[in-house]
């Protein structure tokens, strides 16, 4: 088959693999009909990470069942699914408890996998044309009769949309709160977009870039353009010097000031200034653990300085992490069949899987207009 | 009236002053029976706050209620009360969440009040014979008829049992987990005995001084000596690997290595080490947002260097600040009265008003079985 | 002043009676500028209760302070307010844990008391020029500066807007879940909008009356007349067998059945069998302790023949009573004045004081169109 | 293999019966070494229930894995493992919530399923020698090394100590809370033991065998005896007229009054009238949705006469329905396992299998001191 292969720093190809197959009872085989480019592909195609040459990239993925195991039960030949980026076995505690992203069976002795994932264990991605899915009872949405009639919207529930919703409910955001979430990629659009379904009074989203603000406009945010002044500072203005009830981090350690320098620390101490006394943040923007080639000393070691005093006389909370996506995609994907959320506005691009090379540049260089991309094997 | 007065560092007083009075027609006059000396105090008392000098100390207070203003409904004289350390009006937003130790309206512009305490507003501390108390039928717990017998249990609801227990709630324990408690201080022992009484399965406590390991143990606690290892090792190693469901900081940002070297993240980069992925840790161990003396350049502005890309990976989440006092009080007082909480275990000294001078100074030196002080002005 | 007097079973008459004042230090004054009847009020009005003849109606009230005690401290003359139609003390037990639909201060002996109500205290009603206000620093919700343009929307916060809010709480709805609602007059109305406010997936709205369905559908919900046809199966038909995740009552023990017969059980089981297994319902619906002129025998003892077994076996949950104004009046508060709510859509009539005895008319009679009369004493 | 067959109302046999074999790739095979007879196994004695001649009883049960399907990845030939009494497949909607008591797999057309059970599907009970374990992966609770040694109070893991403890759970009891507890039967007392764990302030019993009282009084519960006065006052007088905070109905369907009359509706009112205003129930004692032997002639239809209205008037909470075993059985395991709980207190007699009939029968009559007993079917 074909399939997107990670070639080393800023080179993915796409290239002829053999075939996956079923491996265990447990398996479903799935044909990939849509495959989105995430942003933290890029940490992998940047070279940041220790994903190694010759694997398939995404973690993203929507298809059509062809083959299950005999041990598979509820899936069938011929079901449309998508499938969560974190793959879980579903009968670890933690996957027990709803922590399908900590699954402590997958890679042994660790908390966690992922399809196509440095660090995630060994399971290949799903920029391809068929993927092995382990656990597929377990880790299979099914999707209704409208399946492909809305599959761009459905392939949203993979990652990128409940990994918004899991901002806000890491913040645990009530109806009739304010909320700031710093970043306006595509978490932090899709954080934004889950608020205000879920109610919120008012959200306030911060970047600079133009196109990301006008999208975060058009879901009736009010948006902060840090470019033009100190976010927390025109926050409080807006506020009336009462800050924002919740927030949300959706950059990640390799945030920038103004002068384009890498201030891992930025949003974070940023977010502990903009939430009021009593408030609660929620962080899914990528942190790591160590970062040799960061240019910030402390975050070499997966460090920030980080302004603990300012959030304890504050009383904050803080809660930190992967989505644990089936913990929210079964009522994501019925907010979407029935018509009251369209997550797929904020897609740019569908191209065939041949134009992943072109897209992965694209949406690295931030070109203007590539918010996000799906791969179409078809 | 007699009170205990701050002359400076490390200086305090018992003087004559004048006696308080109903100021507001919702205040309360308290006379003290029962004050104890808090950790917190030595703050003042060594000088690293902006306390200023002739105001009372005092914040952990109990007594007969010897006048009302003529609003008060609920209290009359001759109630026996303890007092919450913080001071809340009780229909402020924060107040009426059960925020009653952000409260905004007591210090104008600011989330928070307290008696006798630096950058808590205006409020005398209760060292002293007398204590006015504003908004009196919110802020006094009424003690049932064995006030005076259980009078050193129940003055342990004024901050010391409600702080370790919400050490305990912001960490979200649930009965059949295992919790690891940094610092065996009188909060730490208090989170730790919290724990025990709410069904932990299994309570780590940190420390390296003798005598409150003695404690700790005595409660059912494992207790973990830092002196003899790394904490973080010991604990995987008694947890086959696993770490702890869930963590309290009950140091501060004072706390010291082997060395005898102020360290000001080493608890919370310990926790972050020892609680299991998923897994959650209260912070009641006071961090300041600046401390000009601090021999660490970070602290001298609130920051420290966080582990925060080893806290994302593993998903955790942190809770933090002051305990809202009245969140706890009243079951708290109940497990009292019924024999189920003895809190007063701690409890090393029982002086005179007279006795606050050679009390500070032998809590401050931590000298060996001093670790509790209840004053009586009686 | 004027005054809407109950003159006993279907009589209310506007008069002239004595001016509230201030009669505590923590009261306040409030001139009314809007008060609604409720459905509830036409419980006394009908004479089912015991409430005595001489007394003022109406509990939901908004109105400008025109005079403060001495002992309140935020609340201030000219402040437009809206009052929560449970009136609490904000120092008892219940009120600090949120539930000041049940204070146990106000009226010795008994949880819970209200503006103008049967069994709930000797408060006079808002349906009035003047209304006293206990407690007014706790009771009154502050306006903001739209308070005039959007007072009709304001109004709805005494009462309805939270009542419909708290029947989707009590049966905690969360986003993407279906939700059925038994009842479509106001507080049923206002748990539909509440619903879509908060996210849910689809709304089934379950009513006879053609103005009822008409508003409930403009609402975005599912209409279901039960007039033809067993609402239970009509759902069950519409959900593919699943039922509803959550319910709502919204009709209380005076529901009718086809025929016009008061059938007290009817909305209770019909619920229990509309929602799925490991749901729950919130009940909202008035349900009296006893009613010796029902025509049915367990209902004059506050009884219904109750499926219980149906119940058990699907792990059913229900929530009850009175909503707790004031843990949603901020939050939808805000929501009003950033324009996201607009509960005034239930609004058929704005009439002067004068205009109550033809209302109450009509609103017991059900006249068409007559779905929500706002009083204005101005 | 041996095995305890039902034969028709009050008569069970040990029988020879064919050993039962893997069937899917995902089941276990345990040779079972302890098995309880539960309550509920009475209602299937007695011919209540449409459970048919020549099927195996018994829903508690706890062996040695002896082996595993291909599919199998967590469990080893050799594990000692503890069975929830309800079965789940792990991957359906309630299961992944959390709800595997209402399982939507194992049954289709049904939530919930369990061994040996009356309308819980075809699965055979584990009164045997071997028991075949659907999805073992999920459903095998993992025993440690102390197995064996502590069998006795791990079978208890299986159904009886998860259902006292969501008993609790359902009334939602917070530290420091009374509690009331219907019924100091097995089920009763595993509430009450509960209860004392979390750190309840005090737990009444209700009950009038002396035998069960006794147990209760040990456990640290207040004990109320109904034989000799209405238990409502009594719990009033020992509140001092507040009632209790929460209460837990463990009695179910069929409870008596003084008279030895079934009225169904006696524990339901009495808890209605025992709990406070804001108060809970939880409901683990089953109805049944019709009984047609049934004395009372609404219980025939699954209904009672219930206290609606004064249950409204109080804002009353209701959760009912089987335990989620899986919920609590890891944290309960290991607090067995630390020495924190020891459930088998309840256990009066351990028989091997062929002591069945003769427990059932004196189990069925209450005979005095016939508490609990473990069939041993080595």
């Amino acid at each position: 088959m074909k399939a997107v292969i990670y070639n080393g720093p800023r080179d993915v190809q796409v290239r002829e693999v053999p075939d996956p197959r079923i491996e265990r009872p447990t398996d479903v085989l799935v044909r990939i009909t849509s495959t989105n480019i995430c942003g933290s592909d890029l940490h992998m195609y940047e070279g940041r990470t220790d994903f190694e040459q010759g694997r398939i990239l995404g973690h993203e993925n929507l298809g059509e069942v062809v083959e299950v195991g005999p041990a598979v039960v509820r899936v069938r030949v011929g079901d449309r699914v998508c499938l969560p980026f974190n793959i879980g076995c579903g009968f670890c505690r933690n996957c027990e408890k709803g922590f399908t992203g900590a699954c402590l069976t997958m890679v042994p002795g660790q908390a966690g996998a992922a399809f196509g994932f440095a660090g995630m264990g060994p399971f290949e991605g799903g920029q391809a044309q068929y993927l092995r899915v382990p656990f597929g009872d377990f880790n299979c949405l099914l999707l209704p009769e409208d399946a492909q009639e809305k599959e761009d919207e459905y392939v949203m529930l993979s990652d990128i949309f409940p990994t918004g919703w899991h901002a806000t409910r890491l913040a645990q955001l009530t109806p009739g709160e304010t909320i700031a979430i710093y970043g306006a990629g595509p978490v932090g659009l899709m954080a934004a977009y889950s608020a205000m379904i879920q109610g919120a009074q008012q959200v306030f989203v911060v970047d600079r870039h133009p196109d990301r603000l006008k999208l975060a406009e058009q879901l009736g945010a009010t948006v902060v353009d840090d470019s033009k002044g100190d976010p927390v500072e025109q926050i409080m203005e807006l506020t009336k010097g009462r800050g924002t009830d919740k927030g949300c981090e959706c950059v990640g350690w390799q945030c920038h000031d103004h002068g384009g320098h890498e201030v891992p620390n930025l949003t974070m101490n940023n977010l502990v200034g903009t939430v009021r006394a009593t408030g609660q943040i929620g962080v899914v923007g990528v942190f790591v653990p160590q970062d040799p080639k960061s240019q910030d000393k402390l975050m070499q070691h997966g460090q920030i300085a980080f302004d603990i005093g300012k959030m304890w006389m504050k009383g904050l909370r803080i809660g930190t992490g992967q989505a644990n996506v089936k913990a929210y995609n079964r009522e994501l994907r019925d907010l979407i069949h029935v018509g009251r959320a369209k997550p797929s506005f904020l897609v740019s691009h569908r191209l065939p899987l041949e134009g992943a090379p072109e897209a992965y540049k694209h949406f690295d260089e931030r070109t203007d207009g590539w918010t996000k991309v799906i791969l179409k094997p078809d």
